[in-house]
């Protein structure tokens, strides 16, 4: 491994220390504010905690890199290489106290994904991607070759986020499916890597949803890509399969 | 706690064990089989040799009591009260590699639930009721107290479960709730019991999925019932709810 990829896996680790401390200091059980406008505070709150604790770390550390986070946007913008972070993913399941939520991270140059992670503090399992290769708590894992719609595990965090011509796409592949899940959120994507399930589908996400997927999906043998067979991340439209077979059968599908 | 409802609690605690050591000897990992007609085979093993031990077990030291198991049906049919068991509840969870799976044990006497437990090895969380008081790992626990539907977390499995007038019904409770989690299984009903959920709305349960939730749900405070705010447990529709004055406004929007 070069001494850039040993760095990367090193600042990995430690910026999932930092969110499993942030996590830990909210007595892993943020407390839920039922008035109206305060909602989503005390989740947000974490949200705000962890992100700017491992903004503050990556900058300690590599200081001309950038950094872009969910809640609190762009620290030097336009720099050769940056950082994507998404603090809480899966916020809905926090604050129903599922262990499904997860941390996210990507490293980015130019077009190019480089390095991701996908930790799950509350189920103590931490995916992390650098050099090409996923491992899941030290440990290398692989996709797990499914090749057909039919025999496929698939999975969307919510069947209501689809409408109309979308909506038409998605019931196309899951009445085709041999079974599926809901609600997981960036889970799915790790179990995609780890072999448990086969496909996801989403839309509506956000380059700070997305970035760490990728590298994370890619370094286990899996695929993933748009709607349409490229790479557009920016539409929020994701297809994630555990083969490059199954990612095009699941697009034929999809073709709105 | 009288001399009968210590030994029901050491029960339910010596079937939890039996429960993860049948998990543990299957890898924590069932593999999948593709081939058609035989996929759920592995996961059918773990479902059949998790119920042949518990089973085991009551009738060595219960030798009167009956057990309905939702794999292998009765023993002592008949008999003043019996052991209810859902040895894998959670099957599809389960076969994608994600934890929210569960061991289902009820104790019924005459029409009446007396003891329960929702157990999930993978989280490695327990909830038992026994004695009118439902615990997490041995420490009480009450549900959030939450008493509208506009403040409500909901959770139903799959929401493609409902069709016709039920989808209809589920729908006005889904518009107006605060947020809907999927694909939760029992776990749901554990988290209304834990205060993480405040409502659940199920049909097409069995009264081996049903029978270790009623004083789970009931030992934390919640109100569970069915959709015509009676205790029909056997029309498998189900509302859990964390008040009584939930699960009344939620009933109401039900009205098919």
């Amino acid at each position: 491994m070069s001494a850039v990829m040993h760095e990367t896996e090193v600042m990995l680790l430690a910026l999932s220390e930092i969110a499993r401390e942030c996590w830990a200091a909210h007595s892993c059980a943020p407390s839920f504010d039922d008035k109206g406008k305060d909602l989503f505070d005390p989740v947000t709150d974490l949200d705000r905690s962890i992100e700017r604790a491992m903004r503050s770390k990556i900058l300690k550390v590599f200081p001309a890199d950038g950094v872009s986070g969910e809640e609190e946007g762009w620290s030097n913008e336009g720099a050769a290489r940056y950082w994507s972070l998404d603090p809480v993913d899966g916020t809905r399941a926090l604050i129903c106290g599922l262990p499904s939520w997860s941390v996210l991270v990507g490293l980015i140059e130019g077009d190019e994904h480089v390095a991701g992670m996908i930790d799950c503090p509350a189920l103590d399992e931490r995916l992390t991607a650098v050099n090409g290769v996923t491992r899941r708590n030290g440990s290398s894992v692989r996709s797990s070759g499914c090749v057909n719609v039919a025999k496929a595990r698939l999975s969307t965090t919510d069947p209501y986020l689809f409408s109309g011509p979308e909506a038409e796409a998605f019931e196309r592949v899951r009445v085709n499916s041999l079974v599926v899940r809901y609600g997981l959120d960036a889970l799915a994507y790790a179990r995609v890597a780890t072999g448990g399930i086969d496909l996801v589908i989403e839309n509506s996400l956000q380059r700070h949803d997305i970035d760490a997927l990728v590298p994370v999906v890619r370094g286990a043998g899996g695929y993933i890509g748009d709607w349409h067979g490229g790479q557009d991340w920016n539409e929020g439209r994701i297809v994630a399969a555990a083969t490059r077979e199954l990612y095009d059968e699941a697009v034929a599908l999809l073709a709105l």
